[in-house]
């Protein structure tokens, strides 16, 4: 049994607000704070190399965290910036040969779609979008004919993508990818921290996430889980972290996900998304799963029942994330009225992401976590109920 | 007139330890500890967007302030984690035609020295180390040699080595680039905030440097200097950051620095690199420059007199690296006396750089800054005396 009321009590920011925001950037549980602030204290007091020397075992209790959580072993994964630079690395030492194709959803991010054109220029490769199902999820049946077709060097998708509470059918298309030996690139940047994220059942073989979402992690933190033993080539930019001398002119990138390693960040933020990962074990994915689902879920349909709103989330399966419109009314005038009552919620617009269907206007993302309550929701209901 | 002591005051790393070791993280002063700190605290009140909205002031001070540093427009400048992650991405985005060549010197960071390795592979182009002259610093006149030649796509070097106190002579360099129409990639992540750095005397196209060192910034910032108007192609990493959509599968790059642009970042970092720069402007670079260089003479005066020690240090100019070593003693082992006796020096391994010459082993590191003071310095002479 998980007491909500301490973990609102951890949570500074639960105090003035209706927080549903938690898809665009979470609030930060007090731990997390106060372990970045405490490294930052000790770095300006005996210098940032020192600091990082004494704080050795903080770090690399991060990493088992993070690796943890996504059941990982620690050797597998890699930090980042942010899980966009991980989901680049990953996608430019994918070993892609001209011709090959790379399919990837209807759903996926604006950030990673460029990103794919700019490889498919690079590499001289094509990227197909999968069409969805019936359900607005990415369609299994086609990808499976698509793989079946061979040339697919890669599938590049999401798990939850960022404009739609939907859920893509990630353990089917890591079942797909393994028996047509097509690498698997998952972003999970709004699952992790959410859902239970396993990469063995999900059958990954790279997966970004991010620090600052429903992880509940510092701002400029982010993850690479590279698989042990995946093919891959060498990232597109190697340093002397990643890579070590072999030679007077020659170098060697280290293998899995040590290769892509670089020196310079910030070690607090990094203890800080260490101890975000603590944390969310220490709640149980399990639990948040239920908690936000059956919040979202009463969210969703509290909202379709006020006459003038659209919810707009497609899927079997629904993560935190409820979208809708409000008639007559624009998303982001929607949001600031909220904003005013002391609620956050965000907007998304079409351009997050490119391949989900023309015309669409903005829609109002309000994102539960599980530190939300039913009495937070309701209050948002009727002020929604006002706005129409 | 700089009030040594105040800038001291405003320096707690100052008061316990002698620091020395400036050229691997320096102390950042109380303003951008406390700057950093209370973005933090915003964000863990209201969230890490909004946030980011209400600072978003700061955050362009943030690149102004960079950017005036540096004698550039603000438009110029981009932020990355690190020095090493934007001097990758500024390499990967110049053009290099199959054949060409890219010029080095002897003293580039290790992590250039694979970086342009592996840019040697992707581009298929040769990289040549220009070797040194008598004083051991870049040779202008095999330089100029080699760019006459032809078929140099690229000259890429550093302003100040991290492993010895030698300055390479970077205003000559960027008038012979500049007359053989080469690209110019400055390394200055030792240089900025310890001399002025003026991208327009210097005349180079692109230039890092990295917040925690001399800049006295936070861990985890660095930026990016891209010359208005420079050739480039695309960075080797795109994303709807720097890239915006031109059609349904197409997008272009933004001119310029906007081109390497990403989303997620310590905002808290960026704003304490705002105002570290800042400060170093207050400072004034021209002082620092004199008073570093005034210590580092006294520094190394003063240890050439004590029997047994030998100072490395080569080149016309000096920065405010002092290396040096001890007869009969191994430079980890004097750093860790140093250390006890309360000076923190850092010890520079000839892995740091490649191309410097085979066979040398480790030295002694003991980086000034203008916060130290001859007192402090008078110790460290005896410290080191003791350890002969």
């Amino acid at each position: 049994m998980v007491d909500v009321v301490g973990l609102r009590e951890e949570t500074p920011g639960c105090a003035g607000l209706v927080f549903l925001d938690n898809a665009g950037a979470s609030l930060v549980p007090r731990q997390v704070h106060e372990a970045v602030v405490s490294h930052l204290e000790l770095e300006s007091r005996v210098g940032g190399y020192e600091a990082e020397g004494l704080a050795a075992e903080l770090v690399e209790e991060s990493t088992a965290q993070v690796a943890g959580l996504i059941g990982a072993s620690p050797r597998e994964v890699v930090f980042f910036e942010g899980a966009s630079q991980a989901w680049s690395q990953a996608l430019g030492a994918v070993v892609l040969e001209p011709g090959q194709r790379v399919l990837t959803t209807t759903s996926e991010y604006a950030g990673n779609g460029v990103g794919l054109l700019r490889m498919a220029a690079l590499r001289g490769v094509r990227v197909q979008v999968v069409p969805d199902d019936a359900d607005g999820v990415l369609d299994v049946g086609v990808l499976e004919e698509e793989l079946g077709r061979g040339d697919v060097g890669l599938v590049a998708i999401n798990h939850m993508p960022t404009h739609n509470g939907l859920v893509n059918p990630a353990e089917a298309v890591g079942k797909l990818c393994a028996r047509f030996g097509a690498v698997y690139l998952l972003d999970a940047c709004q699952s992790v921290g959410q859902w239970e994220v396993d990469v063995e059942r999900i059958g990954c073989d790279l997966l970004s996430g991010t620090g600052r979402k429903y992880l509940r992690g510092p701002r400029g933190t982010g993850f690479l889980y590279v698989r042990d033993g995946v093919r891959l080539g060498e990232p597109l930019s190697v340093n002397h972290i990643g890579g070590e001398w072999s030679g007077p002119d020659s170098y060697r990138v280290l293998a899995g996900a040590a290769g892509f390693a670089s020196f310079e960040h910030s070690v607090a933020a990094r203890i800080g998304l260490g101890v975000a990962a603590r944390y969310a074990r220490g709640v149980g994915m399990g639990w948040a799963r239920e908690r936000i689902g059956g919040l979202a879920g009463l969210l969703r349909e509290g909202l379709a029942g006020v006459p003038g709103v659209a919810v707009c989330d497609r899927g079997r399966e629904r993560s935190g994330i409820v979208t809708f419109t409000v008639a007559g009314r624009e998303a982001p005038w929607v949001v600031g009225e909220l904003r005013e009552r002391g609620v956050r919620a965000g907007v998304s617009r079409p351009g997050e992401q490119r391949w989900s269907g023309a015309g669409e206007g903005s829609v109002v993302r309000a994102s539960v976590h599980y530190y939300n309550t039913g009495e937070e929701l309701g209050r948002v209901m009727d002020e929604v109920g006002r706005l129409v």
